[in-house]
């Protein structure tokens, strides 16, 4: 056995082709040359910049609920047609329907000798409308909850301005984000514990412009709802300001959002079926819905695109992975994550064993490795093919963070994995009008598809 | 002795004091939390950019010779007087002068009965004029040298188009880049040889769209001088697909660019003198000189203001670091190198050893790492100081290039050392009416500064 064994090997080897031979794969078909052929094939066309261009185009608002978000559904769907990607299909999933009103006002109103001052704001997703006639308030400026709370009284029937901004000196903009998003997801409660009448949040970003960046909120049962409102930071800094030089800065607001009955969507749902393993799933994917400000061009139309183009790369190459790859542009991550939450529970799971599920949800920038939500067992498998990664300039290996779509796939038990990119212009687009098409560089978007790529055909071919 | 450095050591370690005490460092400073200092301070207030903004506000175009390169000179020599640097001072160097002309036209020109078509185009620096009443010829596209040589006397006469686009599958642009950049250096000579009468060169960028890319082209002095300019890659695609659907195209030139005399200019210097080894010099720089399209923000304003953030930095942690850390603007990169060639000679060398050249050319991009140009010793002992500069997010340290303006002085013997970043887009804006302060991000920016500056205290402190 020993000796024969040897022998083959070394008939192979003079044969010129590659020990992945052994398992099954076609003679010459190395990793190296895979990462190479992907790396070719996708910066020639950057196929995925031109699905972006026409998803950002045709549907650029695609908040759930929207005819934007039914037209991202259609739309995505057709292009896995297109590509001809097997059993390409909708699962279908109800999702809440939050609209943003025609009226977004707010205005700094002074004494009655003083002209009043706008202030450039967008509600905040998920808040109450203001009374129609508006709502006004003395505005009371805090950093944190805890100073609110400790304020007690003083903070009765005034609009409470959280004003606490991004850490600048945290390295990872997504650190500074997680320290100050808790005032747009919990303020209007906090506010409203307290008897304030109305939450104003600094836009949560480290730009400094007149830019208002949108995003859900949500109320507490047992709390009085309040509206809720983002504000741009320049004039967070304004108001900031004014409220050091004068007392009795008032505010009034008026939105007319309101939340409709939900709605029926769709996860889009497209794969090549495993050659050797098709119940073993490796699972890919972004979410299509986005705020309703910008075009979602980075969060997360990059995503989507990039996973349809993860398959298509694999299907240009012509390699039949034995495990089945499949691209899911998951449905309402941005107000409710319904979608990943039906995605593991969807009937069309019954026999189906996951293996990976990983997501690109951090922006179509230049990637710089991945995050491993996984034991210790993965993620050293993962990182044996470091020089792979290496390789296409991604090599930072490291225990993360997977998706919120993919996440409650990943908490039954399958290893989950990130697209880490560079992060610093994320901010400085996110949740609003800055997020457009123009912002997302060409080749830095392929090559996240590329990485992607990369790791959905090791994971199918070599398992974890 | 062994046993009382024991006790000391214990003591020591007891009293808290880092290791690096024994080093002569004040307690405390570790290289650890000197990176971390450097990290928060820059991000906090991230000073190079606004650096950034008043020299691209004041001074746009730099030129070698012209009058915004003056006020560049000025301007940078201020802003490190102001900012307390030690020895700020001019080194004189003559810089070539060549000036564009009012007049860059080309156009497309048919038989009498179709329309002339405009084309986008800029002269390339150092080309000469055309004659007064332009110049006009039949077009001949040629994708290399060797295949307009193979044409021999079919070229006679003819206006020679160079036309090979950038190889996209490079992941690296700089590859793609040198793999294109000949046709602008030597086009115009190559053309003269087989008897052209002028060279139009594609844009030497991987982006399509409508801006001109200049850059430098030289003649050979056997060889007569033919002008020569850069075509957009929209008008190169559009003229190439005329090309080969029609016969005799042609097209009219008209340049008013000239040589003028050389101009006395400056490599602005300015140190943090060494507390115990002033004598030996880790030299930081970019070259202040650039193109006059665009404000020359990436290339290299960004390399500029970041080395004088590097000693901004330094002054502002209150680090007195042993040797010198000196940062230099370089003049005339871009047609000449004359101020990187006459740094190592110039007479205040004299009585100096240097002991690193560093340099930021790249952009000023989101950094990924260190290229080192010196020897396996150097690389090795940089290459300790990974998880350092990993902590910066900039953990690539390999082998690589310098920069062009360091170049002379790491051939001395000096251990090179060039800023490695995200490089996706640099070739969008390289050189065109694109290289603009709204394409840098100022945190990106800065964390190029704060690499930089990591890297000058390192080798201040422990040498190479």
């Amino acid at each position: 056995m020993y000796l024969s064994h040897r022998i083959l090997c070394l008939v192979l080897i003079l044969a010129g082709v590659a020990s992945s031979a052994f398992a099954g794969v076609p003679p010459g078909v190395t990793n190296d040359s895979v990462a190479a052929r992907l790396l070719e094939t996708g910066l020639r066309s950057c196929e995925s910049f031109d699905m972006l261009k026409e998803l950002t185009r045709k549907a650029p608002h695609r908040l759930s609920g929207s005819s934007g978000a039914a037209k991202a559904v259609e739309l995505t769907k057709e292009m896995m047609v297109r590509r001809g990607f097997d059993k390409v299909h909708l699962e279908q999933v109800m999702v809440p329907h939050w609209v943003r009103g025609f009226v977004e006002e707010a205005m700094i109103t002074r004494s009655a000798t003083k002209k009043g001052v706008p202030l450039t704001i967008c509600g905040l997703g998920g808040s109450i409308a203001t009374p129609k006639q508006g709502i006004e308030g003395e505005v009371i400026e805090v950093k944190s909850f805890d100073e609110l709370r400790s304020l007690g009284a003083v903070a009765k029937n005034k609009i409470v301005f959280f004003n606490r901004p991004f850490d600048p000196t945290k390295l990872n903009t997504f650190e500074a984000y997680g320290g100050a998003v808790d005032q747009r997801g919990k303020g209007a409660a906090e506010a409203a514990m307290v008897g304030g009448i109305a939450a104003l949040v600094r836009s949560m970003t480290l730009a400094i412009d007149d830019v208002p960046h949108a995003g859900a909120m949500s109320y507490v049962d047992s709390v009085k709802k309040v509206p809720a409102a983002a504000i741009s930071t320049t004039d967070a800094d304004m108001l900031s300001k004014l409220l050091a030089q004068e007392k009795n800065i008032k505010v009034k607001m008026n939105l007319t959002c309101q939340k409709l009955p939900d709605v029926q969507s769709a996860n889009v749902v497209g794969e090549i079926t495993g050659s050797e393993k098709p119940g073993e799933v490796v699972v890919v994917g972004g979410h299509l819905d986005c705020w309703d400000k910008g075009q979602g061009a980075h969060d997360d139309g990059s995503g989507c695109v990039q996973a349809i183009e993860v398959l298509n790369l694999i299907k240009k190459l012509g390699l039949r992975p034995k495990r089945t790859i499949r691209a899911v542009m998951f449905m309402n991550e941005e107000n409710g994550s319904r979608g990943g939450k039906a995605y593991p529970l969807a009937p069309e799971r019954e026999g189906e064993k996951h293996i990976a599920a990983i997501e690109s949800d951090r922006g179509g920038f230049a990637p710089r490795g991945i995050s491993v939500q996984a034991d210790s067992t993965v993620l050293r498998k993962v990182q044996q093919w470091l020089p792979i990664f290496k390789h296409l300039d991604a090599g930072q290996i490291e225990p993360g963070y997977s998706g919120v779509d993919v996440f409650p796939t990943v908490e039954t038990g399958v290893a989950g994995f990130g697209l880490d990119v560079e992060n610093q212009r994320y901010f400085d687009y996110h949740h609003s009008d800055n997020d457009t098409i123009d912002k997302v560089n060409r080749r830095e978007l392929e090559l996240g598809a590329i990485v992607e790529a990369m790791l959905c055909y090791l994971i199918s071919e070599e398992g974890l």
